[in-house]
């Protein structure tokens, strides 16, 4: 038996990985990649920062070359090959190459497939007009970025509202740009609970860009030289010199299906934990496949560059003859946002409850360091338990300190199905320039331990506000001082400083639902303690209180 | 039955979090707080930063004062206090005013020891001189920036290599002052492996800061006002103008003790999960406890201010009647070492060793963010995990970029005893700003799983030195770039760069052990696969190379 011949197809994070794991676990096999792109092994996620200009050459994106992996790897790269069918029966695959249009048969005996995904694109009249982009690789960013260069800018319309679009928009900036982002929602990052995501919508707006939810593109029209000029959605027109289309992406998966290859429930294509697709000797792995979320047990899709490599190595490993398995996802998820970070892992409320979850959240604020420290600066971690057994499901935290942190700590907790009570006893890292002796998710897994066990009562600014909506019959009080008062408040507040509550509480209404708030909750939360001393029964402190409060506040 | 009378002794972190969280948890308690010094509830970690002028004001380092903690918690503060005896048969104690020398008896219910640490000074001729000092609260920090700042410094001494004599070091050079750091040992922060040690050590010396080791003071010598200006080592006579020793602490037990109360093995006050002493109604948190070190199961004396919040949380708790339980500590410790992070948690390898584990390690440094993203600097991951099961034991982090987000991540992966292989599929956040695709921790994970399952061999830099110092028969081989080792390399070393490694692999006599080495590690991996793929059954890598390499090169 001469040397095995496996062949990958994809060239980006998880076939270039697969590839060159494969030649370490056995240096004899026959290794080829093959990509319809030009370029292979490079840093997509790099993309938006190479359009602002903060990496200035596209090259640097790009970590390994053709010729790299053929001299020090030994493994053969065709790119601007394209595989058009897989045969399982006769363990060969159709490739046409793409430079001379010939086409021929290569055998296999392993093959991967790492076929990625791609932008999804909704159908719209005038989709197709000069200056409308997506981003998906280095062409497309040097497309964007040269139209940006060419020319003074003066409108950009972005569609979307996830992550792309936001660093997008960022990027933009740069060029003095303030982006116009259309959303079908009432908020960005549609992933992400609305609390938190109206919050980082705030920033998004301070610096300048204009958001338009609940509109929706219904066509594009362009000038006469077939460039984009005028956007019109459901509410309004707007001009436009250039279009980002930023609607998502689908995995690239026709290939497989043409094949015989089961797709799962998400669309993406069906693997198990060794990462074997239903046929035999034909291993899916990155963008492409669907995957485990480790807290429900259940499918997703949730392409990353983070997954794409581990199961990269995994799937080299496999084809070896190795043994390794990828267990799943946590959905971990971060993204800059100007001087903001936003970021989740596990399960939103939200996505909690849709999956069938008794919960239990809290929203807490807290510097990211000690106070009396330079540098020291707020995040907001939002907390969601199971009632309870009171283990963790998920993890929201944005603000402008450090979030990565803590969101990669709770993410490993969840690894291990810790409770609130468990992660408040985390020991993790302190000195002053890092952290503060209770990290601000030790602190918010307390508040939510107490929350658990009945010992406060809280709710989210979110719920208050709906609540003021429906004029339910409540009290919302707030416990600053006169002068914090007086500088803006919530739009029906009763005022009564903290200091003064207990000679004042006999003021109040026993027998009425009291809601307490001040600048960040510990205030409201000391004062919602001090009523319930006082006999008062129907009371609470609105979380993260005004700093967690996305409205406006009357002046 | 009147309410509850509960006495705390001691008003730093832990004392103060047990009254404020007993007050929250009881609000018609007694609750008395009881302190020898002026100031309560200090940020005692902040004081090298006030030193330094970092912060400028003492003031802002007081988190609470006596007043706040009356008027808004109903709390008593006695300060300038001393408790001379506990009666457990009486249930009182003797406390002494300092400020009118009366005293009187105090009766409790409930009684909590937060009697801290206090600086331990190794007894030395003239060691009782002016200028010559400790730091261990706000009034030690006050008086030696008042000397600092009252005249110039040219010689300034630290006795002591730990956390505390670094960050002295390094707010001195605020002042212009390069600071002589007199040591016993051969490196600083003895409780980490030496070759981390010694490349901290490495950038300490680099920033001027000047290190004795294997040295120790036998003499202090005055000038003519009583003031330190020589010391006197067993090796040199130094000038010395100020003097700080930061010498290490000691729990403050002597009360306790002479109340019957239990002292531990480790000297510090020996507690229950639930923090109770062996005498009831009396409990002790913070700094004069004893914990459990949660990798080994052993009794061990870390006093932190994280874990002293944490107790104190739990002491309050359990005062009033509630069952709350501290589990232990990872030993997690960071410190900020001018542009350097470092940082530990669970066991380094030595201590895993003589704690009988059978230890496999590895070091790999990583850049913290993607090469192509602005800022992205190096840190130096050392993992150690247990031979067979692969259970991690520990880590120890190191170097400019972000260290402490990693190490946070290992102490919670500790705190589920994973294994390597677990924590190479850790869901991580990873965007360009923060991380890269493969996380520095998860590359070091495989490292570790590939050194675990047999799949590479590797040895430390500083087990490599020591096979040179004893002139074992290896070949120590460089495998970097002509133009590299032209500029530097280790003495003795043979150089064949990798792309000639394979064609020139013959030259190489296959009896001998091959040690290869480059920049940080990666090319000499790849080169000893070369090797053992071409039939050499005795080559290693040098982990991390030269950027591990504590030592001189030859140039």
């Amino acid at each position: 038996m001469g040397p095995k011949r496996m062949v990958i197809i994809g060239a980006v994070a998880s076939g270039t990985k697969t590839a060159a794991k494969a030649r370490r676990e056995d240096p004899d096999a026959e290794i080829t990649l093959i990509t319809e792109e030009a370029d292979i092994s490079y840093a997509a996620c790099g993309t938006p920062y190479f359009i602002s200009d903060i990496i200035k050459d596209s090259s640097s994106l790009i970590i390994r070359t053709p010729d790299y992996f053929l001299k020090m790897l030994n493994i053969n790269v065709l790119t601007e090959h394209r595989v058009e069918a897989i045969n399982p029966g006769g363990k060969d695959i159709a490739v046409r190459n793409l430079k001379t249009n010939s086409s021929a048969f290569l055998p296999y005996d392993f093959l991967v497939l790492a076929t990625g995904a791609k932008p999804y694109v909704p159908e719209c009249e005038g989709v197709e007009s000069g200056n409308i982009f997506t981003l998906h690789n280095i062409k497309s960013a040097m497309r964007i970025k040269s139209v940006l260069q060419q020319k003074k800018i003066g409108h950009a319309i972005i569609v979307g509202g996830g992550f792309i679009a936001l660093e997008i928009a960022e990027s933009l900036m740069e060029y003095g740009i303030k982006a116009h982002i259309i959303i079908r929602r009432e908020h960005i990052l549609s992933h992400i609970d609305k609390n938190i995501a109206l919050l980082v919508q705030n920033h998004v707006r301070a610096k300048g860009v204009h958001i338009h939810e609940d509109d929706e593109v219904i066509k594009y029209e362009a000038d006469s030289e077939g460039n984009v000029s005028k956007v019109i959605t459901k509410k309004q027109t707007l001009p436009a010199e250039i279009v980002v289309l930023a609607t998502g992406i689908k995995p690239n998966v026709s290939l497989a299906k043409n094949a015989g290859i089961a797709i799962g429930q998400t669309g993406a294509i069906q693997v198990n934990e060794r990462l074997e697709t239903n046929i035999p000797d034909i291993y899916a792995v990155g963008d492409c496949v669907e995957t485990t979320h480790m807290v429900t047990g259940k499918p997703v899709w949730i392409p990353l560059a983070t997954t794409a490599n581990k199961q990269g190595r995994i799937g080299g490993i496999n084809i070896c003859g190795g043994n390794d398995t990828f267990p799943g996802v946590m959905g971990t998820f971060i993204v800059k946002v100007f001087d903001w970070t936003v970021a989740k892992t596990g399960l939103s409320e939200k996505e909690a409850i849709r999956n069938g979850f008794d919960v239990v959240s809290v929203i807490v604020p807290s510097h990211d360091k000690p106070h009396y420290y330079p540098g020291s600066k707020l995040i907001i971690v939002k907390l969601i338990a199971e009632k309870g057994s009171g283990i963790l499901l998920g993890a929201e935290i944005a603000g402008e300190g450090v979030v990565d942190k803590r969101i990669d700590v709770v993410s490993a907790a969840l690894m291990g199905r810790v409770t609130a009570g468990q992660l408040s006893k985390y020991d993790l890292s302190y000195a002053p320039p890092y952290s503060s002796p209770m990290d601000p998710l030790i602190t918010a897994a307390n508040v939510l331990r107490n929350k658990l066990e009945g010992k406060i009562q809280s709710i989210s600014p979110l719920i208050t506000k709906q609540k003021l909506e429906r004029k339910d019959d409540f009290v919302l009080l707030d416990v600053r001082t006169k002068h914090e008062h007086d500088k803006g408040h919530i739009e029906g507040s009763l005022h009564i400083p903290l200091n003064e509550l207990k000679s004042r509480s006999g003021a109040l209404d026993k027998t009425r639902e009291i809601i307490t708030y001040c600048g960040v909750g510990l205030r409201a939360s000391q004062a919602h303690l001090l009523l319930k001393t006082e006999g008062f029964e129907n009371v609470k402190f609105m979380e993260g209180s005004l700093l967690a409060w996305p409205y406006a506040i009357e002046k």
